[in-house]
């Protein structure tokens, strides 16, 4: 791989249909409901009973990534585990993606292989096959569009509308770190503009680094509810900010809600980051996304199946939609939560 | 609707969240397998005991679209019938699909709606449900990224890999109109550039105008095909030109093929504006690509069955590998066919 990395193939060279066969010759098949991939009009996939959970996402060059600072095969995992992790948020079990990527001349064959790398490591490491796509030219920039599929057993989908009054409002993992991983690469860049020598000072936040650069989808979350015998009301997973899904919570339940500011779990180093940067770091929980958490709502009698589980934090419960959607903060004073947050950052 | 043309509403009036719920508020829902539509993390489907079939497509504004022409709400109908006609290729029925949009500033509210009205009507046309999707930004121009699902009966998919010897190859339709449709827009798009106040010459072109602009699936011949219980052994649809669909069937079902030139089905209008525009029609055939038509081979012994069917026109047959994937001329001389087809044009 070392000797490829300084190599520049034009995709002109080998054509589109060598590049797509470059980039998908290596594509394993893992899941039985696979029965056909790559290499046909469409691929053909057999759920038997099950129910189909399909979703779509497009990110554009410019807009949802800097490949200044973002490397290709970290774009790659990202933007497939972005896709796995709305499948997650309906409490179904991702099994296969298609990728479609439009590409301007900019980009070399081995641009496209360590994206690919990427795509295929998340793959592996979420047992998903590869079973589509489209690779196409744009006259600017990249454009990479996933779609995700996955199955769930009859009934057992979680949707955003199912949250009752008196439910708790949960968190899996914590907070904030996507976003204050991307200020800190933000600054760091702008740093390396002025002066392309002086070396970027990343030390002492590897835990933000990752949680922006190489997000995890909670593929896991499915097997901690099945353990602890608990099927939450409702679920979304925390793409946008936390204050935003707790919005679409309310809104397709039809209810209020109340979360607590000292509940919200947030890493020490999204702290430290917060107090360097001089941002409020529940800012970065509320507004931030990229945290590919799940927000949910669980029974009240779930209360005891829960409360120690290490994954799983209480920050709040459901109320009458009357009573809004607020935020109480540590001082007790009560905020009404915003889809952009209460304190817009963008 | 007359109105509204002349409105331009800037995008950020009304906000991406008001935008989707401005676009996607007139979804009706019309399939069974269809539990959960827009509105959730993903879509619900439930194919009960059928096979499900899955493609997409990327298309990107100034390489598969010239919106100097190319009016939005052609193009929001065309990318779906591209998709669909995808699903068909694999003898199964189009259910749903999801379509995700990157736009750049430079489009209104308004001009969405109307690529949206082409989406809707071809979901209309053809029973589907928009089931989900993306919208988001770009730094430059038009994206659209559609997927297209559909069902089939356990073991009736067709692969473009199962042709076998001696049988005969066939297309549904005429094929090069949509081509020539894109040349006589492009040959007054010219006109245009030059002097906006010439009328563009249309007249007489009706035919080869819709194959262009308003191509469709041919769902229906699923239907024929019951009808005469035929099962054809390979398929794949004409996205891409003849000559290079029977290089995909013959390379995946390890055979080659000949063909027939005087076979091959063409309208008279292709031919009339081959003598106008000085391109041999057959060239629009091989290589033109975006007729949508099915390429697909049946077995010899179901010659009887099919011979009499205005819709289907038998233009070769399968031989060895070894023999080659050949052009017959009406000369009578053999032409290999290659993936840019025998006379390259672009």
């Amino acid at each position: 791989m070392a000797a490829n990395k300084s190599k520049a193939t034009p995709i002109s060279d080998i054509g589109e249909f060598g590049l797509i066969e470059r980039l998908t010759d290596k594509i394993k098949l893992r899941n039985p409901s696979t029965l056909k991939g790559i290499g046909d009009d469409a691929a053909v996939l057999d759920f038997k009973d099950k129910e189909v959970v399909v979703t779509t996402d497009l990110l554009t060059e410019g807009i949802h990534f800097n490949l200044m600072y973002v490397p290709l095969k970290h774009l790659g995992y990202k933007a497939v585990v972005a896709n796995l992790s709305d499948v997650v948020a309906m409490n179904a079990t991702p099994r296969q993606i298609t990728v479609s990527l439009a590409i301007s001349s900019k980009f070399s064959v081995e641009a496209l292989e360590e994206l690919y790398e990427g795509i295929y490591l998340a793959c592996d490491t979420y047992g998903i096959d590869l079973v589509g796509g489209d690779t196409t030219s744009s006259l600017t920039g990249l454009t990479i569009s996933i779609t995700a599929i996955g199955e769930a057993e009859k009934g057992s989908v979680v949707y955003r509308s199912g949250a009752q009054k008196n439910d708790l409002i949960c968190v899996s993992g914590d907070l904030g770190g996507a976003y204050m991983g991307l200020q800190l690469l933000e600054r760091e860049n702008e740093v390396f503009k002025v002066n392309p020598k002086l070396q970027p000072k990343l030390e002492g936040y590897n835990y933000i680094l990752g949680r922006q650069l190489k997000p995890e989808a909670r593929v896991d979350m499915l097997k901690i509810f099945n353990n602890l015998g608990v099927k939450p009301n409702s679920m979304i997973d925390i793409s946008d900010g936390l204050s935003s899904e707790v919005i679409h919570i309310c809104k397709q339940s039809k209810t209020g809600a109340k979360i607590y500011e000292g509940k919200i779990p947030m890493d020490n180093e999204v702290k430290a980051m917060g107090n360097e940067l001089n941002i409020n770091p529940i800012v970065a929980a509320l507004n931030g996304g990229e945290d590919y958490e799940l927000l949910f709502t669980v029974s009240l009698n779930d209360h005891e199946k829960i409360r120690n589980n290490p994954d799983i934090t209480v920050i709040g419960h459901i109320v009458d939609a009357s009573e809004g959607t607020m935020l109480v903060t540590t001082g007790g004073s009560e905020i009404e939560l915003t889809a952009q947050g209460w304190n817009p950052l963008k």
